[in-house]
């Protein structure tokens, strides 16, 4: 079988989000990555440059997931927030790369917080054109308004503590009915 | 002048809650701690034992200082959510070491995790008891209640981008507002 080149930069790019999804850019382990791709460390760097931006292209790659999810064709800006919610407690990999990314940046992740810039374009507009259409009466900013309902999509998600006590937690169905309510009152839609 | 053990301890730990605040455990380097404390690292290892040792000493100072916070004589839910948002904003060293115990939590962290199970306890137990002295109707648990409520008051520290963007956010005082307001309407206050 030939080798074939993009084959092996999606699986390098697959191991990688597993492992900085587990241990952040500096406790991420290239070797780690190269064996669990089934490749050198050597050809892993030919392929994507240093551990950093095999970081940042995982970074836009998930980013972009959470953008897709984010531009989908609400109804309501209730819809939006579940949207959210079942987009990140889908795939946690994306949300607890959000924390590293928030955590870890640096000023030269231009690409990855370009890609970040735009989710929240897409989503500011999208709160703005929800809430103007239902007509309801909000005293923030669109901006502010993504603040509180990305914060209360995720809420569950960011609550410190160990694995363990996510035993704890309501069920995702639940959850999700806690978020479409939350979010109604916030909007005053009740 | 004498050698003060006690001092000693204590310069060690501000230096180390810097250092890991900024970089997580997996990013601290203890020679940087040494130094920030003007000690040796052979120092820094008879006081506080190893690595691991020393962030989980951090982390317990840390939540117990947001579990002071918490435990405040408050008058009303909203007066809770705010003095959370007051004591995390002011203390952003606090925010960041909770989301770095967050990602980077080890199972053997119990005796951090026993600290923030308590404040976790005492803000819980908080809400439960101001949302019934005020007649609020919730339809969601105290424990819901409290992962709604942190997420609100930590909004925009939460947002992901470039500490650049925080150009963008509002002032303080009108994010205080914003979470005063967001929290009244979720619990029907308005």
């Amino acid at each position: 079988m030939a080798y074939d080149a993009d084959e092996t930069r999606r699986r390098i790019l697959a191991a990688a989000t597993g492992e900085f999804s587990a241990h952040g850019l500096a406790g991420a382990r290239v070797d780690r990555i190269a064996a669990s791709a089934g490749c050198s460390k050597e050809r892993l760097y030919a392929h994507w440059g240093d551990k950093e931006a095999l970081f940042t292209a995982v970074l836009n790659h998930s980013f972009a997931e959470l953008g897709e999810a984010a531009s989908a064709d609400f109804a309501s800006a209730e819809d939006f927030a579940v949207a959210i919610f079942d987009h990140l407690s889908e795939n946690p990999t994306n949300h607890r790369l959000l924390g590293w990314a928030r955590l870890e940046q640096r000023h030269d992740w231009t690409s990855s917080f370009a890609v970040l810039d735009s989710v929240r374009a897409t989503s500011v507009g999208q709160l703005d054109r929800l809430v103007d259409q239902r007509d309801q009466r909000v005293p923030w900013s669109p901006h502010d308004l993504f603040a509180l309902v990305l914060s209360i999509a995720s809420a569950w998600m960011q609550l410190p503590g160990l694995p363990d006590d996510q035993a704890d937690q309501p069920a995702p169905d639940v959850q999700r009915a806690i978020v479409r309510e939350a979010v109604a009152r916030l909007l005053g839609s009740r």
